[in-house]
């Protein structure tokens, strides 16, 4: 059975272990901070895959940023990686084939393959995390596009209220859906909002709401954090509804640290009352923390 | 070399001719008109292939409505067929096989293999007419989804303006970025603005606004006309940046009567400059007025 050393590359932290074609742990999960240097950055690559090297098949690597087509580079890379991360040619870090996906991808495969997913062969992950990222299974197969970019739903424009996006364009779904788009959604409503001049917030300035403290006041039963939260909901079925009707898909998946906080039957219901495809599932996902890693390592087996 | 009878089943016209599996045309193309009752229907279909079944391999049907994923019937009709149209079993049509295919997937199938998109593995057809469809090829293949309904572009949520469709949700790309969409943003834009003060339609009632004068005042460089051709065009354009920061395609292809209108590289420009993937080219559609029966023909091919 194929081994793989499989390497999640976060802007701050690096995950690894040896993986087999089943999704199953071979070795302890190690963990590492990641060097904000490149050439910091390959040589700890190199480290951690010479030191397994006779004992796996190929390597995999999950990562944030557009992975190329041919799965061997970061071609666009995001702020929290070092410089010089895009000009990295993954190929060359071992004499063993080397593979790259992108994390949100990757993490859509090992649900599919081993989670909250298997055997639907159209299925969607949406992680809503600090950003939101999405991956796309089609007819039992990963959604790339002509250069590895695809799934970037994260960028779909939803909705007219003119939010700017981290990124600096208007109305991403990112925008809204995401951790801080929850915190933008808090900020913006408490200007002028009956309901927060009642709020246990109601001392604080409007800006300096939390994503945090939303979550405490729905806990609580704020009924300002009840309201702001049931806008981000909002917002959030509606770029869930445009990928139904699109895609129509047997599932979506919800990763990310804002999935824990939604129920996920309120979702599916208001989704399929909307659509115009047949009934989809919602989801929390399965394959946990490491399914960066796994996702990776099963992706790799299909391709070596 | 495989022969097909391929039908396109319109709500007013009915088109058919037999088609090779090269696309190229075997026979005459004919033209009748669509009976408005499902037992005149049945027969008609009967009758066409009873004639021509001795000469073909296969029937292929293309046809307004979501197709089912065994591609033999229309899962759910459009208002403009008639009643009992989801019934009807295509396959026991003809001894031989028969394929029925969604019209505007048959479409974008036709703009890939003998049209505007010939090897682009990762293309898109939108069709801008009365209402707004869409295919979708991912990777060499079509979009279909888990029960063949994939691709209701025409329904995802663009907007924040609280347009009802004709569907009666709300802000249906379709509502915007159609013919009727442009009507509706010539009628809405009217009320109370300077331009249509001095406008060649100053002496009509806003909603009497036809497109069909918007496209006249276009030609005449009404400023009137031209302001709600530009809104018509920036909705156009946040849908087609929506569908392709998703897939990443190489192209997409606009089709339908809308389609005339645009200046493509206009749209691709504005496109590209916003999409956080590679960049994706703007092309018109070049199958032409039977790509309907093109495409469904050359699926079956595909197929049988």
């Amino acid at each position: 059975m194929k081994k793989v050393l499989a390497i999640d590359v976060g802007g701050t932290k690096l995950v690894y272990s040896i993986i087999n074609e089943k999704g199953e742990f071979l070795s302890e999960i190690k963990k590492t901070s990641t060097p904000k240097n490149i050439d910091e950055l390959e040589k700890l690559f190199k480290d951690i895959i010479s030191e397994n090297e006779d004992n796996i098949d190929m390597t995999a690597f999950a990562t944030a940023g557009a992975v190329n087509i041919t799965n061997t580079k970061v071609e666009s890379s995001t702020p929290n990686m070092p410089d010089g991360y895009n000009s990295l040619d993954f190929s060359k870090l071992s004499k063993k084939p080397v593979y790259v996906e992108n994390d949100a991808n990757a993490a859509a495969w090992a649900e599919y393959k081993i989670g909250a997913a298997i055997e639907e062969n159209n299925t969607i992950t949406i992680t809503l995390g600090t950003g939101v990222g999405g991956g796309f299974i089609v007819d039992g197969r990963l959604l790339r596009g002509k250069s590895g970019r695809g799934g970037e739903v994260g960028s779909m424009k939803i909705n007219g209220r003119n939010r700017i996006c981290t990124c600096h364009r208007k109305n991403c779904f990112e925008a809204y859906a995401s951790g801080i788009g929850l915190k933008k959604t808090a900020n913006e409503t408490a200007i002028n909002d009956e309901t927060f001049k009642t709020s246990i917030f109601r001392e604080k300035n409007p800006d300096d709401i939390t994503t945090y403290d939303i979550i405490e006041g729905v806990k609580q039963k704020d009924n300002f954090s009840l309201k702001v939260f049931n806008i981000w909901k909002q917002d959030l079925i509606i770029g869930l509804i445009n990928i139904t009707n699109i895609f129509d898909p047997e599932s979506i998946i919800i990763s990310g640290g804002m999935g824990e906080f939604i129920d996920t039957k309120e979702i599916e219901n208001a989704i399929n009352s909307e659509i115009v495809v047949s009934p989809v599932k919602i989801k929390l996902a399965k394959a946990g923390n490491y399914s960066g890693i796994i996702g990776a390592a099963l992706l790799a087996c299909e391709k070596y």
